[in-house]
């Protein structure tokens, strides 16, 4: 390799000499980390879009592809503390809307090294170390959720999204659906929007959506759904063929559908001799089984045909870490494909592993490396300890909830998700008090239309989701006061406009 | 947040203490890359796959998720120097085989910061700065491709795997196929693997291939093609519609189909009253546009409806950094998605930004800000100067290749890859000589089943894919070296068994 001027920006992260170049590079990402944070100074931005775009503008000028490059250390410097101010920053406690986690240091460490390495996992001689070490990580991990299988397996996929794509893929092609006679997939109101979006990648039907009005699919209205597609069946092509999707941690409250149960529906009507496979959405609740305290809630789970799981929900991964278990590898077999400058089918008789079929990509990051990392570094008390934490802290925030005359609790938390709202409050008036929060860069809280318990009706609910393992009660006591002290001052209005430029040193905490 | 010991493997990324966090553990991640790196001493490691399997064994006994944790440190030194001791690492001269870049250390330490703050691209606050950037690199990646688009736009994607099926989703969802009338796809022998497996993704039927006895699409083939769906038409639904998908760059032999003329013939197709779109799969090719020495071999790339193109190859990102780019925004409106709590309507009418529709994916890592340093850093000039030289060198290789005897060269280099084999070699000892360099980690080279030029018998080649802007001329006679003497030391069996156990010893460089 050429001998090369130290800053040039052309320098190349792998070889023996790419530490070398990194290595201030990193300092320069580092300070601009904590310079972006400290400016923030709080969960997000203030301001809303408008301001965030204006900030980034500031801060980055001119075009994107300049005739001439700015240098390494510069370009680094600018973009990243501006994508810091403006970060909505998950380890930040009053962050806490979504399915999105704070990573563990541990991991983004280890996540540098598969993008200094580079590895494709679409091929051996891309990834020799990289595809073994994912082929054991997806083993184990598939072990814990199909104790009993014949041979557990599991595909390292972008997140839920991907693993119910693939569920649904894999249900369509073992349970034959033809062009006339489909595959229909049967699923709750409480489901993620990514199993409609499979269903119409896929080419087949829209879900049937069954109501859930308890928050839970309710096995009985699945039995008779499943009863019910006889009458769409033609006597000399058999009963038609389905697919019943459960979830194991809702994205609305973190609802676990009642999966035992579930699984001797389907078992049943497999008996029955229909062409039934069960698909657990379990990208939320999944990492409950690393809890001796927890895991319980998922008896039945191992029972599922194909199970998702996300390692960047509960399990403190940097997105993507999601998970596709299967209890039998042969299960995966649709997948494979063959190209020959990748798997060559004399290549694979001469023994290079074949391992197109182990994605619905192809050029493919290694993201299992920092989950075996994080694995080893944790272990399974340390993973389990964090887990307790967060339910531990969502059980608190409820109590303290309860607690408040102002805020009425929808219900106690399953896993780390509260839903509550000011008492009294119109929707128009909750969706108000989320924006402001928003705006103001106090606070990031999620939104759900959800009943009330017992059969009650819908309504809006603030939402936290507690992702955080290091929250303290006082940061909990904190986003209460917050979202009182808004719901006081706000004017309801449903309209509330967050682009309107505002000046964020008014309320910048 | 709670004070934590310093060595906490719970430690988070995030927050103004994550820098922190992260230091020491990055200086364990640059170390661990060195000394595997050094361990390694070559392309890839020697011995094959039964011997890396071992190695991992030895580097990380026991379970993947143990009782009790190693701690962060030791698990990413164990972890991190394994992966690079078993890496194939495109740094490395002799590492050609795919398309499969080295990394830029600046994208790769731009990468760290994706990770640390786990910006997630699904919704506004869970990215507000990530998201406004993730548009405007968009918008202007977009206007390369498209200049005079009414509104040029994209979407980052995995690669040109998820590029290939989005751009079939949008032609048969703007087409308007239906379940008797499905979209059909068009495209040569010379096109990847995905667009097959796009179509059986999708349920679409599978594509019609046309014969590319030169290496690429005959305009006039597909015009026939396109005739030739009359004869399923019906008349009362009129023409079938079709989607013909062009390849700029092949991944066997980097040959750009004819765009201008595939575009007329579409144009007249579509004049002729049928709707039929233009994919063009650039995922090699498209950043030739960066390069005003070779940006006219892209002519009539514009022309498209859509075009993948990916920066993890010549653009030098660690993966993933796909792009799919459309003259106009309009066209992505089929991936509009509603899901309450990420966009809801009240929240998209008072102002934030709705970023459903922007992937087939929810959770989504900000890839964009890789690229978006690495386009401020090295500028258009930097990138252009890095295309101009992978394409001098594959020249520099293949009249290396022409000048000498023992070997066969294919035929000149369109953009970096050069085809060449033994000369007077049988398939099966092409084959041997790949296999018999990989096991012994002398040297990463690719294969391909290609006709010599001018109508010629097909036989398999052996494929030099020149990714690395700093190889040296002297590197690439060293690898005709070890071609030759390996050829001339083979015995060309072609079960040539790379399970054997080796003693790497022996022969590692």
């Amino acid at each position: 390799m050429l001998a090369l001027p130290a800053h040039d920006p052309s320098l190349l992260a792998g070889g023996t000499s790419g530490p070398r170049a990194l290595r201030p590079l990193l300092d320069t990402v580092l300070g601009a980390l904590a310079e972006g944070a400290a400016a923030r100074c709080g969960p997000l931005p203030a301001g809303g879009p408008e301001r965030v775009r204006d900030r980034l503008a500031e801060a980055a000028p001119g075009p994107a592809l300049p005739a001439h490059g700015a240098g390494a250390a510069p370009a680094l410097h600018q973009l990243v503390r501006a994508l810091a101010e403006g970060a909505a920053d998950p380890a930040d406690p009053h962050c806490a809307a979504h399915l999105h986690c704070p990573p563990l240091a541990v991991a983004v460490a280890a996540d540098l090294a598969a993008s200094a390495l580079n590895p494709s996992l679409d091929s051996w001689d891309q990834a020799p170390a990289a595809s073994e070490l994912e082929d054991r990580i997806s083993r184990e991990l598939a072990a814990l959720v199909h104790p009993a299988g014949p041979e557990p397996h599991a595909l390292i996929t972008t997140g839920g999204t991907e693993s119910n794509l693939l569920g649904t893929l894999l249900a369509r092609e073992h349970l034959a659906g033809t062009a006339d006679r489909p595959l229909r997939v049967i699923c709750g109101a409480n489901a993620h929007h990514s199993v409609h979006r499979a269903a119409w990648l896929l080419g087949l039907p829209a879900p049937q959506v069954l109501p859930t009005p308890a928050g839970v699919l309710d096995p009985a209205a699945v039995r008779d759904a499943l009863l019910g597609l006889d009458a769409l069946a033609c006597v000399a092509t058999g009963p038609a063929p389905a697919l019943v999707v459960a979830t194991a941690g809702t994205t609305d409250s973190g609802a676990i559908d009642p999966l035992p149960a579930l699984a001797d529906t389907v078992a049943a009507a497999r008996h029955g001799g229909r062409p039934v496979g069960l698909h657990v959405d379990a990208a939320y609740g999944g990492p409950l089984l690393l809890s001796p305290t927890h895991r319980h809630r998922l008896a039945g789970l191992d029972r599922a045909d194909t199970v998702g799981l996300d390692l960047h929900k509960l399990g403190w991964q940097p997105v993507a870490a999601g998970v596709l278990t299967v209890p039998d590898a042969a299960a995966l077999a649709p997948l494979g494909q063959r190209a020959d400058y990748l798997n060559a089918e004399d290549d694979t008789e001469a023994g290079l592993p074949d391992l197109l079929g182990r994605s619905p990509r192809t050029t493919r990051r290694p993201d299992v490396l920092k989950i075996a990392v994080t694995l080893r570094a944790l272990g399974r008390t340390g993973l389990a300890a964090l887990v307790d934490r967060v339910c531990a802290a969502a059980a608190e925030f409820a109590a303290l909830v309860a607690a408040e005359p102002g805020l009425e609790l929808h219900s106690r938390p399953t896993i780390s998700t509260v839903l509550f709202r000011p008492a009294g409050a119109t929707d128009a008036q909750v969706a108000a008090v989320r924006r402001r929060l928003l705006v103001d860069g106090r606070a990031v809280l999620g939104r759900a239309t959800v009943r009330r318990p017992l059969g009650g009706a819908p309504a809006l609910w603030l939402k936290a989701t507690l992702l955080n393992p290091h929250v303290h009660p006082s940061d909990l006591a904190a986003l209460i006061k917050l979202v009182l002290d808004q719901h006081d001052g706000t004017d309801g209005a449903p309209g509330t406009d967050v682009t309107t430029q505002r000046d964020p040193g008014d309320d910048h905490q």
